[in-house]
């Protein structure tokens, strides 16, 4: 099976290496992703400058691809270019931190799996609920390892992919794993103003994310409770209803 | 009304400036845009940096504010900090070049109007189909102002934004407006390997889109028919179906 990774923290994090591990155990596993920190930069493309492609060493073997891109970048050009077939799967993770509820649109991390869906491939989002570096990633690549070993069997229609977020706890503390919806949730934002040495402002975003969600078939209250969720995501964007009711107005 | 003013070809684009002359017939005009082009950005926020925000003048008046981010970051950044009130709605654009089919995963335009709509803002993105900076902007600066002035007429639901896109044609070849569903298609990516001054190679992105709709009623067939297509968007992105068939196989 060929499994190209990607993920929206950076070719160097913790998370990605964790997954790289465990998905060379059951895969051919070519990894291409962003050369620095990427987070919130959702579904973004690099189209007014070129990409640069760096190869990266970890463990005195040739880890991967750096790319000076976004998540949805790498795999575009991982598929357009440096790989020699379209991958069987791709994996994008293992991110710092739950890509829940409404976070999901703001996520790199899942907009790779969402790039990968949109060129025929299926595709998984993984995310740990710790922002952490040095959390342990072992339960998280563990499912995804176990996930991508069986995604065939699941039946999904190619226009869905998989968003999993994986609470930041020991093996034994996890409840299970619990199939889930995308939870109802909101940010507060606030705009911190501070002054730079100049004395000229800047602002510097702070949320806090309001969950509005107590069904425990939400994502946000699964992974809260310690389950494992497993999303099934697609993007069919039209509001069927709403264009009947238009219609009746325009 | 309040009308908050944004987009993603930057504060000094044409379209945006067409889009405010109209607008400011019929309401209170704010305008918070990106101070440079931030096409294809998507749903990205800015969180590692501060932003900066710029007073604009045009034609020696106080025209909005430029920030240094995304089309979100503008809304956000807006409705947190630089507006005494929360606007009665959000208009984006007017982009050069159609945000139809796909296309609104990756736009700037519609990200912006969709943070609006996260905030619980009424909101439409507006595009004309050309990417002639001079393209004449009247019908949909025309357009907008005319949806904006019936929107509450509408009963959309809050979850739901508009996304209109308007042929790069005369008002007289204008066919009507058609409310229209997300077309399919999809990118054929290719990567144009170049070499810098060192030798070294880059890569940069052409797409082909490929339409792969003809219903009448999908956002980019009514577009090349010459209509003005109003598409009622909503993020619900559970697929249910797929929770049903994940429950007996996880």
């Amino acid at each position: 099976m060929k499994i190209l990774v990607t993920n929206d923290d950076g070719i160097a994090s913790q998370g990605i290496y964790a997954l790289v591990q465990a998905l060379r155990k059951i895969g051919d596993v070519t990894v291409v992703a962003p050369d620095r920190q990427q987070s919130a930069v959702g579904h973004a493309l690099t189209v007014s400058e070129p990409l640069r492609v760096t190869h990266i060493w970890r463990d005195r073997q040739f880890f991967g691809y750096a790319v000076s891109g976004t998540p949805a970048d790498c795999v575009k050009l991982a598929v357009a270019r440096l790989l020699d077939q379209k991958p069987d799967i791709v994996v994008s993770g293992i991110n710092h931190g739950y890509n829940t509820g409404i976070n999901v649109l703001y996520s790199g991390t899942v907009s790779a799996a969402t790039e990968a869906m949109l060129l025929g491939i299926p595709a998984l989002a993984v995310s740990l609920g710790s922002f952490d570096e040095q959390a342990d990633c072992t339960v998280a690549a563990k499912t995804a390892a176990y996930l991508v070993e069986r995604y065939h069997t699941f039946g999904l229609p190619a226009t869905t992919l998989l968003n999993v977020n994986v609470p930041a706890l020991p093996e034994s503390q996890i409840k299970g794993v619990r199939i889930t919806r995308q939870g109802q949730g909101m940010w507060n934002d606030t705009y911190e103003e501070r002054l730079d040495p100049m004395g000229r402002p800047y602002y510097w975003l702070r949320g806090i994310y309001n969950h509005l969600d107590s069904d425990p078939n939400a994502d946000d209250v699964a992974v809260e409770r310690g389950y494992i969720a497993v999303t099934p995501i697609r993007f069919h964007l039209t509001d069927s209803d709403a264009m009947e009711q238009l219609k009746k107005c325009l």
